[in-house]
């Protein structure tokens, strides 16, 4: 079946290693390309621009808003956070399933203006075992982790507005579960509909025959 | 996460190879479980009680239908063809994916009873590809064939209430395909909710600590 890419939006809640199954599944797989996200706040230190984010000032940003540039944006801490539009829709049409690491609010908005997009939601084998690892990694205070805790019961209130929930419980595993749930999701009606289409009207012909 | 068989129905047009495909299922997978139906008409020669369909007279299948004891039923060429219920849930509880082959109008009315129900439709590469296979089998007149053409062109007005569609193009392919799917769909949240709902609560809990 001849096929545009898949939008795939991945969220989870922080500590779960969302971000490595997105890196794995672009090291693993070549059907995938990564949406970089557009921000006026300033680069980290290590942060590279056009890789970690494209560095734009409030000008700029606010000129891409106004053009219609950008599939969802949002301001954070005074700053803007952005998916440019031009670089997905290129890469989805020329086959590749593009992956957006997004939070819960941003993914929705997505759904709506893209209703083919597949939700995918990452989640812990345990809130346990979230604790245990937001904890393990010995970055951040008490407090911060009891804020992840927060914000994390609040976010799974949404996780039934997802396609699909996957348990990162081994990475390997988790990584080969979401490439396989993407790959299936290749195959719905939807997705598939000048496929259909096609068939139908061959059927039709060659049953008139 | 702990859960249920899925209900897995498989339709397709006369032809394109679905009782190759779950046979192929039943014998590489140790998850599933074949529905057997039951039918008022004789056996054929070679079909088996209890294997190829559960043989019984007609007061005894509508005993069946008064006491709720089908999933479904239909009626063909004045003999009754029904999907007995017990042995599906029982399979179901037990943690098994229960295949059932099955035509449309059967599949739709399972997708009601049973919403969580897996719509699977496999299809031939083209309409082409099918009259190909259906003649080579060199057991079915032209009449017979052409029949079967104008049954598919008829039934592929419905793939689009199907959940996936999947191209038997190379058959051992098309089992790989129906298997990941099947097990793309038991991370579905509608297929999870008590494991969301058991996380969602124990963060809540750890997160009031």
């Amino acid at each position: 079946m001849k096929r545009e890419g898949i939008l795939v939006v991945i969220s989870g809640f922080a500590g779960t290693g969302k971000g490595s199954v997105v890196h794995g599944l672009m090291e693993q797989y070549e059907q995938y390309a990564l949406s970089i996200s557009m921000t006026t706040r300033n680069p980290r230190p290590g942060e590279e621009e056009g890789v970690s984010y494209f560095f734009v000032d409030r000008e700029r940003f606010e000129e891409e808003i106004k053009n219609d540039g950008l599939i969802e944006y949002a301001s954070y801490c005074d700053n803007y956070y952005g998916t440019p539009k031009k670089y997905v829709q290129q890469q989805l049409q020329e086959g590749r399933d593009v992956i957006l690491e997004i939070e819960i609010q941003g993914a929705l908005k997505i759904k709506e203006q893209f209703p083919t997009a597949l939700l995918l939601f990452i989640v812990p084998p345990s809130a346990a075992e979230l604790k245990r690892r937001l904890v393990g990694r010995g970055t951040e205070t008490p407090e911060v982790v009891e804020k992840r805790m927060r914000r994390a019961a609040e976010e799974a209130e949404g996780i039934g507005q997802y396609d699909y929930i996957i348990v990162n419980d081994s990475l390997e595993d988790c990584i080969r579960k979401t490439h396989e749930v993407i790959n299936a999701a290749r195959l719905t009606p939807v997705r598939n509909e000048s496929f259909i289409k096609e068939i139908r009207n061959e059927l039709v012909e060659i049953s008139r025959k």
